[in-house]
Parts: C-alpha cells; structure tokens; sequence
C-alpha cells in the first residue's frame, strides 16, 4: 500500500476524531482583538503546539511577537529534495457580536444539516486542523512526502501587525518554495476551485493644499486655482477615455495575458451578467478590450475610494476650498510592485498639479501581487488533488482581492501563495452562525493527502 | 440758492441732530434670527415709519409677509419725466454673539475716536438713516427732485426668505427706473469708490449613483463603474486646459469687456500681487487672457464648492463607493442666466455621464447678475456725488460676489442695482464691535443730496 493510500485509509477511519479534536479547537475563544481573551489566545497556541508535538515536528514553538505569539513548527525529513511547503494559517477568530443572532453559543460547536456551527469553524480553524489531520494520517505510519514549514499566526483577524517583521526576522528559518495559504474556499460544496492568483495593492491618500483658509467663492472665484477643481481635473488624467491607467509606465511590468488563458477565463461562471447581478448595476465598465473577469481579477485597477473637498453639509455654502482630498487605490497584477507604482504617481502628479497648489501623497497600504503558474507542479498537483476527491476538474480561479499576508510572504520571502482552502461563500465569514461544511472538512483533509504526494512526483 | 445747496446747508447745520436720529435707531435691538426680539423688529420698523411721515410720503406702511414686515413709503412729487429710485435698505441686524468681545454694549452705541460703535451701525442702519436724512434735507425747504420709493425689509441678516415673494406681489407698487442698493462699502476713509457690477449665481448639487451599496474594490474594481473616478472626470470635462467652461453654450450670453473698460480696470490697486496676498495663494490661475481682477469680477467662474464620495475618515476602506456628490457652483455675468446655465449643465451631464451611472441635479441657489451701464446717467450721477464730496474721483468697482437681493429686483422688477453705501472693509460686520465711520455718515448723506440732484439733472 502507498503511503497515500495508507493516509487516506487512516483519515477515513479517524473521521470522528478528526472532527472531535477540531470541535475541541474551537471551544477555545480565541479573539485576538479582545485582551480579555488573551489566556484563550495562549490556549489555542499551546493547542496547535500539541497537535505538532505529536508528530515530533521540529522546532515546535510559540514565538513571540509584539503582539500576540505566531506558532512555529517544521518537518525536514522528506530530505532536501523534496519541496518544502510553508503552511500558513490563523489560530484567531473574529468577535462574536451581535451575540443575539447566533442560533448557538459560538464556543460551543454544534453541527446542524451537514454544518458544524462556531465562530472561526470556517475562518479558519477548520482548515488549519485539516491540514495537521492530513499530516497525522501519513505520519501514522509512513514519513511525508514534502517538507513541512508551519506559520501559524494569532493576529490575521486584526491585520496581521508584527506578522512582517516576523518574516522578516526569521527569514532564514521560513526558507521555502511556495505558501500554502489555507485561508480560502472553493465556489461550491460540489464546485472545487482554487484560488493562484491575487491581485496586489498600493493605496494612497493625497491631499491637496491651495488657499491658506477657505475663501469666499463670490469675491476670490476665478482669480485664484480652486483645489476641489483640481483634484478632479488630476484623477480624471489619471485615465484616458478607454479607461487605460495614465500613470507613466504603469502597464510596463504587467503581465499580458496568453490566449489560452483568457479562453480559460472565458469559460467561467462569471459572465457579464453576473458580474451585474453580483455588484447591483445596470451597466458594466472599464478597461476597453478586457472581459468584466478580466477587468476584475488579473488587470490592474484605479479606484477612487474616498473623495473630499468644501462643503458637502445640506444646502449651500459658497466656500472655495483650501484643500481637498483623495483616496486612490490601485490593485496590482504581476509583476507591478507598490513601490514603483508610489513613483510613477509622483511623477504623475508633479505633471500635472498646476503652481499655487501643493500636494503630499501618503501610502495607506500596499501588498505585491501574486501569482502561481498554471502549468507548474503546484498548481497542476493541487488541480489534481481536488480532482482526485470531488471527481471533477476544478475551476482555477484568479482572485480581484488582495490579501495582505500573501504580498507580505512574497515581499519577504520571495515566494507566491496558493491559496487551497475549504471555506464556502456562504459560511458567514465575520458574522452570526459562521459555519463549515463537515464532509467538506475531511473532503479538505483528503485533498491535502493527495496535495502533499502529487507535489512529491 | 439751488434746492441742492440748501439742502447740503440744511444737513451742515443738522449734523448733530443727524447723529442722535442715528442712535436713537442703533439702540432698538432689531435681531431678525431671535423671536425674543420680535417687539424690537416692530418697534424699528415703526421709526422708519415716522420718519417717512415726517415727510410727509405716500402709502407708508408696514406691509406684513410671512416673516418679519417691509416698511414701504414712496414720493412722487418729483413728476412722471423725473426718474423714480427704488431705495433698498434693511432694518435687521446680525446677533450680537460673542457678547464679550464687545468694547460697549452693542445696543448702547457709543463714539470713539471718530467711529461710531453698535450693532448694525454699518450693516447697515447708518445707510438706511443718511438716506433718509438726505431726503430730510431736501424737504426742509424744496421739493426732491427725484422720485423714491422706500423698500426697508427686516429678513436680509436671515437671507431675505419672503422677499422675492413680496417683490412679485407688489410689482406695480415698486415698479422703478433703477434700485439703489445702499448695503454696500466704499474701499477706504479716502477712498471713494462705487459698485456698478455684480454677478449672479447657479448652484448645483450634482448626485451620481452607480451600484445599489458600496462594493469591495478587490472583489468588483474594474469590472464596475466607480462614480467617484466619473464625478471627477465629468468636473474635469467642464473646464478645457486654458480654464474655459465647455458646458455648452455657455458663455453665449456673456457680455465680452470693451477695451476701455479693461484699462479702467488694469488701473484698479488690485495688483496679482494683491490679490495672492488678499487670498493667501503662492500664484494665481484661472481662465487664460484675462487679469485676475477681470477672472473675479468680470468673467464667469465654475467652482467645486463640495465634493464628496466614499470613505473620507482615517486610514484605509478599501470602498468602491456606490455614490458621488459635488455642489458646483458658476458665478454668472451680463448677460447669463440661471435657468440657461442649468439647462446647459443638464444637457453636459446627459453627454458625459456613462451608462450605469445614474445622477439628478438640485439647484441650491440661483441669482441673476447685475450691472450698471458706466455710461448711464446712473453711474456718473453717483461717480460726481462721489467726487463732490470726497474732492477726488470715485473708484468704479465690480464685485464678484452675488448680493441675492439684487437678483431678486432684477429678477421680478427687472432692473438693475447701483450699490452705493458708506461702509468700510473693516467695520467688523457681523463681528464684535461693528462700527460706523462719523464722518462718513455726514458724507454719506452729502452724497445721497448730490446724487439726487445729479439724477434729475
């Protein structure tokens, strides 16, 4: 018997325990924005070190950090030719609040229809136990296939703080060929997706200073430059009338995408119409040339996200502004980096601000872009591993969003995240009655067995 | 002796009877925004009244509106070929707030130095009084030698809300050759000056509305239209790179400067340098080939009064907005037009705005602009009182602000307003210790002697 095989026999028989020590995982409170749980973060931690104790995994640690511990635990014995996987998760969960509206307590796990219901069942305990359940089932009673690297985090729930200076200080410790960003979900309980790609971010407030003070637009209207007209007239030459980005240089590092792919992309659920129904609009736009999907996942974007200047009470008030304000983010594709993109919008701006107003541009957040290759031995082993379980090919899905731990894992450790988690979109993520899919919790334990031996091939 | 020279003697002799008529009318609290004060509003109305009976006037009376009341009165001796002037003044005051900032109490007027102090000495009861004490002047012994008509609201501190009304019901009653508007300033102790020129207004509130409620700017940037990137780009369209507004047919009806004009106002101390220094700007900008005193005051203006769309607080929101708001507001000259310009604006938006995006416009305010022919008997009847009086010529000035009662008398009565009053730019209008100048009471009413006479000549 392979030791595939072995490990899926062993999690097929241990699919109580499994589930009992995962409900054991979640009685534990563990909200890390909330210091009187701060015992319960401990808990938790001291919880995952156990799990990884039992499997004699190395330098098993709770790690300090200015805020809450990162857990540290790691397994070499693949040898140095096998990949080395670094298994990212969170061991915190999001509050509870309104209380009122959970149909049970949220520490204590009920499972309902097919559903276990807690708080941080799908975000995301549950997959951080089923990836040490699928490591318990092949160390039963053979070795793992790869190396094993776990960076199990306590403060994802509340941005993630000391989470890059961590990496940052542990470098060489985290040495790794990819992530595994378990946080993540699959389209449907009978639609097996996985997410290989993120779209980056670089966020920035810019203000605009004229007048010293407000002025009164009757008497100075006309004679002096109003900022409110200019921040308009700035982020309007931000693009052209096909919706390009004008900030020079800025399509220079992304990548175009190849035929086969955008055909790939064609033939996903997400047609125009449901790009309309989804974001409630009577009419879609941008980018000209691009598809809605495209426009959305793996070409980059330039939003307003906050605009202000003047007066904006009811009724009237006729100020000519002293300033104004803007929000402006921009979501990144491979290979564009945050800090080329700050630069190019200087110069951008040094263009086009006229004298008598001067600007400060402030970084808000910023996070690369990343991306696996679809024809690499990541993508195609856990394309496989999802096959192998659901009996159907997955959707490979590239992701608008921007998650942050994964431009802070590519920044500091040169590496891209595959996200291959179990969650639903449905699972109330943040809200009452959050919820995880039993059969999808082993289903994920069985999928990380395969995962695991494919990437060893 | 001329009826002109007996009433220049007449006032000469009465200066001091003149100044008591002044206070007497300073120390009635007369706070139109207070209903505390209603009695007081009663009792100052009541005084312009006997005033006007003293001379014996036509139809005085305190006409009711749905607010405070009007005190009418008219004289018509002068003839049919005599020209008739309608004389808008205002019997309400500003409250007195902060009450400690004053040096004496505000309805104690009190004389230091030359000026005389109180609440609403400037703004504008000493107006009103050396009108109606040049009148007096003229009567003690002669007929006037034009006609006038009284119009002394009781709402202008309050923004006039029954006035426009009141106008459109009594349009025959008040039906004039010209208003003098005396709720205005010359530029210095010594420094005459008049003006002939104001301009109107149209103030929008522009909404656009793109999804039903904020989305993700991950998950839906690029796909969907963002009405915080179209607000500013249908604000940048407004304007050409030379600050000329595109809406269209926009500057149709603007009267173009005749040349001599243009020198006129090249000769005016507002230098570039002054006004940088007047709005506290390092340079100046606005629509290409005019002077900055011309792009204040002559040309029309398109400014961002407000502008406002998704998350303005600290830090980051990562918010496609689903909405957009600007208040814009366009300064208008000879001969434009505020329902033309909404029009226009209608017909621009209709243009510029995309599919998917939704929007309405809401006027705030509107006014018409007004002006004085500097070629009229009008304008140079006052430029030689001026020169009478001050032994200098009188400065022609063009405001660009909106009084909105001006507007309204051209609107409904269709003419135009000379502004002709005796305040100072630093009389603390509205502030703690409003003062008059002494001096410039008694000019004031010596100015309003030659005007008459100038007028019928």
């Amino acid at each position: 018997m392979s030791s595939r095989q072995a490990a899926l026999e062993f999690a097929n028989k241990s699919k109580q325990d499994f589930l009992e020590d995962l409900i054991h995982f979640l009685k534990i409170p563990s909200i890390s924005t909330l210091p009187e749980h701060n015992p319960d973060m401990l808990e938790a931690a001291q919880w995952l070190v156990s799990q990884m104790e039992k499997f004699q995994f190395k330098d098993v640690n709770i790690m300090p950090t200015d805020g809450h511990p990162i857990v540290y635990g790691s397994y070499d014995k693949a040898g140095k030719s096998a990949p080395t996987v670094l298994v990212y998760g969170h061991y915190d969960v999001q509050p509870v609040d309104p209380i009122d509206e959970w149909d049970n307590e949220p520490f204590k796990p009920q499972v309902r229809d097919g559903d276990i219901y807690a708080r941080g069942a799908s975000d995301m305990k549950g997959q951080v136990v089923a990836h040490l359940k699928a490591v318990e089932s092949y160390l039963d009673s053979y070795d793992l296939p790869v190396n094993i690297k776990y960076l199990i985090e306590g403060e994802e729930e509340i941005g993630s703080p000391n989470l890059e200076k961590f990496l940052s200080q542990n470098e060489d410790l985290l040495h790794c060929d990819f992530c595994l960003n378990a946080d993540s979900g699959i389209l449907g309980v009978d639609t097996p997706s996985l997410a290989y790609s993120l779209r980056g971010l670089a966020y920035f407030e810019i203000n605009l200073h004229g007048p010293e003070s407000d002025l009164h637009s009757g008497t100075f209207g006309g004679a002096v430059i109003n900022p409110g007209n200019v921040i308009a007239q700035v982020i309007a030459a931000m693009k052209d009338e096909n919706g390009r980005i004008m900030l020079p240089g800025f399509y220079d590092d992304v990548v175009e995408l190849a035929a086969a792919e955008r055909e790939q992309l064609a033939q996903l659920p997400q047609t125009e119409e449901w790009w309309k129904e989804q974001s409630n609009t009577s009419a879609l736009g941008g980018e000209f040339g691009y598809t809605a999907t495209e426009r959305a996942t793996i070409r980059p974007t330039l939003d307003v996200n906050g605009l202000y200047s003047g007066f904006i009470g009811k009724g009237s008030k006729t100020v000519l502004p002293a300033k104004a304000m803007a929000k402006i983010s921009m979501r990144l594709v491979p290979n564009q980096e945050p800090e080329k993109v700050r630069q190019s919008l200087e110069t951008f701006m040094d263009k086009h601000i006229p004298a008598g107003i001067t600007w400060e541009i402030d970084e808000l957040s910023s996070a690369l872009p990343g991306t696996i290759d679809l024809d690499s031995a990541i993508a195609k082993s856990a394309g496989e591993a999802l096959r192998s379980v659901w009996n159907k090919s997955a959707i490979y899905k590239r992701e608008g969003g921007t998650v942050p731990v994964v431009g802070m894992i590519k920044k500091v450790l040169g590496v891209d995240s595959l996200m291959l988690g179990f969650g639903l979109p449905d699972d109330n993520l943040h809200a009452p009655n959050e919820k995880f899919h039993v059969n999808n919790f082993h289903r994920g334990i069985e999928t990380y067995i395969h995962f695991m031996d494919n990437l060893a091939k």
